[in-house]
């Protein structure tokens, strides 16, 4: 059955999205952007472009959030994003969701968000010590409201963030019980088989800020820099060594977009014996970055061009998503018992 | 000059409100509400039904909240405050607010929630110990989006809440600074003259819940028994003896009803010395708060009768407060230089 013969209930809903702080990359390209090519196909899929989220550690910065909203929704088209079976919408402009975020804040404790692994590790990722900003430690309760705005019950998510997917489920529980009914659909994390992409110089995080990215919109040029830097294995020094396929990150690259499997296998074979340079290696990985970038690049330019028509496609993903979200607003404060006028 | 010949942005803007929790009474008579008939004169003057914060102690609760929301309009009517000069409106139904307050949990650290000394003292008076439900220990920050969403400059608060008021003025200045310019007032926290009334039993707080208030909408017998049981002086046990005024129960709510000062400094003047029983002395508050609360009950009873005018009268304040407080989110989002669509 095609999605658009099935009513719109009865495909699963997904929730996906980013925090607008940076244009995307590869590493979002490998680890969520293509399981989201896929999941519009039989999915109703929702991507937040998350402003609001973005400012729990953006705050000083908003002019950095508003700026990456078009940049973000500009590498969903350009990857294949099709605002015709995907909706593409802003987050602060769903007013639902603020209201959900600040009556589910009553129902988790203080020291059940500070027990959270993936706050805590990002506390300490992001050096806040002490100073924290509440809306950072709130943040778990917002993205509740988020999933459970939509409906949804698929929720791509790294591993790291499974967490947050079991504190929303927690929240679900405390309003259906208090509700006496089950008003909202606990969620499913899903977590890709693929890994985190490391960064060019083998950080284990890629990201724009550590300039170890190849962004979805770069130059041949960058892509060529880019993996001309790239680490190997620094005891492979002459073609004819055996050298290292492990903590190499060109093939971690090659991995993650080589499509054909067994000609890499060979490669990863020929690589371990000795007789095969870094530089020859490299060229594969170029070719196939250029390849996929290319197209990518090409169509991101050409939506560039008509912004007013970005943001046409951000508005009506908007519209959607703001009765969705309004909706299950107003049956959980129903199903509470709450006043309504 | 009248009010009604002032432009509204010419009154100082105020804003008060109760937690739909429970009735009010006599206490919230002395406290505030007396206050709040007086400012609605040469203020635009704004009464919150609060039953978003009100959910921040009683999520479990969630009938109490909005059964209390009638209830507590019903007072505000009784006692003189008029909808054609006072805007009575619903937090829950004002969006901007929840999303004021998102924004600024980002504007405030988790450590500075918690030295706040109201959140410490009732943290404690409630009992949550590490169970502290997180949307109270963020509610400066709602109370923050309340107070600016409406651009108010004057709060009435108890003493114990002024460092509320400061808080919500930090927001204002990290604000203010991070937008490049006063997008967003200060707020001056008014502290009524009169200090909070104890309850009947003398304990300082006088609460519904605590059985020792005296409702707005009590009944002649009810009031009688309410000063029968009142706390004077326990050494004063036969009229011709000297008593004390200072503790005593009776003298206190005479120091806050009795509008002939002269007569009540006459009065302390001879318990003082003796010959004064405290069946007389009881005798006359009795009949001051007899007095007082008649009419009050009249109005209530009537209003009472129409519950859909109640309604309606809520939903007006709302669509006003909904107008102003959506005009205030937008000016700060737009200040801030976040995205709008």
């Amino acid at each position: 059955m095609k999605a658009q013969e099935q009513p719109a209930s009865a495909r699963p809903v997904v929730l996906t999205g980013d925090r607008t702080t940076g244009p995307l990359h590869i590493g979002h390209f490998a680890g969520s952007l293509k399981n989201r090519i896929r999941m519009q196909e039989d999915h109703d899929q929702f991507l937040l472009l998350a402003d609001t989220q973005a400012l729990t550690d953006n705050a000083q910065d908003p002019g950095k959030v508003r700026r990456n909203v078009v940049e973000v929704a500009l590498d969903y088209l350009a990857v294949g994003i099709d605002p015709g079976r995907s909706t593409i919408c802003l987050q602060s402009h769903l007013p639902a969701l603020a209201e959900l975020s600040m009556l589910y804040l009553n129902f988790v404790t203080v020291a059940r968000l500070e027990r959270n692994p993936t706050i805590k590790d990002e506390i300490r990722a992001r050096g806040f010590g002490r100073d924290i900003p509440a809306g950072f430690l709130c943040y778990p309760a917002a993205q509740a409201a988020d999933i459970t705005g939509f409906r949804a019950t698929v929720v791509p998510v790294g591993e790291d963030q499974a967490p947050l997917i079991e504190q929303t489920n927690e929240i679900v529980r405390r309003i259906n019980a208090t509700a006496g009914r089950a008003v909202l659909p606990e969620a499913y994390a899903v977590i890709p088989e693929a890994g985190r992409l490391p960064g060019v110089d083998g950080r284990a995080k890629m990201s724009k800020s550590g300039g170890n990215a190849i962004a979805l919109s770069a130059s041949p040029d960058q892509i060529r820099a880019a993996v001309r830097a790239m680490y190997t294995d620094p005891g492979h020094l002459r073609a004819e060594d055996p050298g290292r396929v492990e903590g190499n990150v060109v093939f971690t690259y090659l991995d993650a977009f080589d499509e054909d499997r067994a000609a890499l296998e060979e490669l990863k074979a020929q690589y371990r014996r000795g007789g095969l340079g870094d530089g020859k290696l490299k060229a594969r990985l170029e070719e196939i970055l250029q390849e996929l970038i290319a197209p990518i690049r090409r169509r991101r330019a050409e939506f560039a061009t008509d912004p007013a028509h970005v943001i046409d496609i951000i508005r009506q993903g908007t519209d959607r998503a703001r009765a969705i979200t309004e909706a299950t607003r107003r049956e959980v404060v129903e199903a509470l018992g709450l006043f309504t006028l």
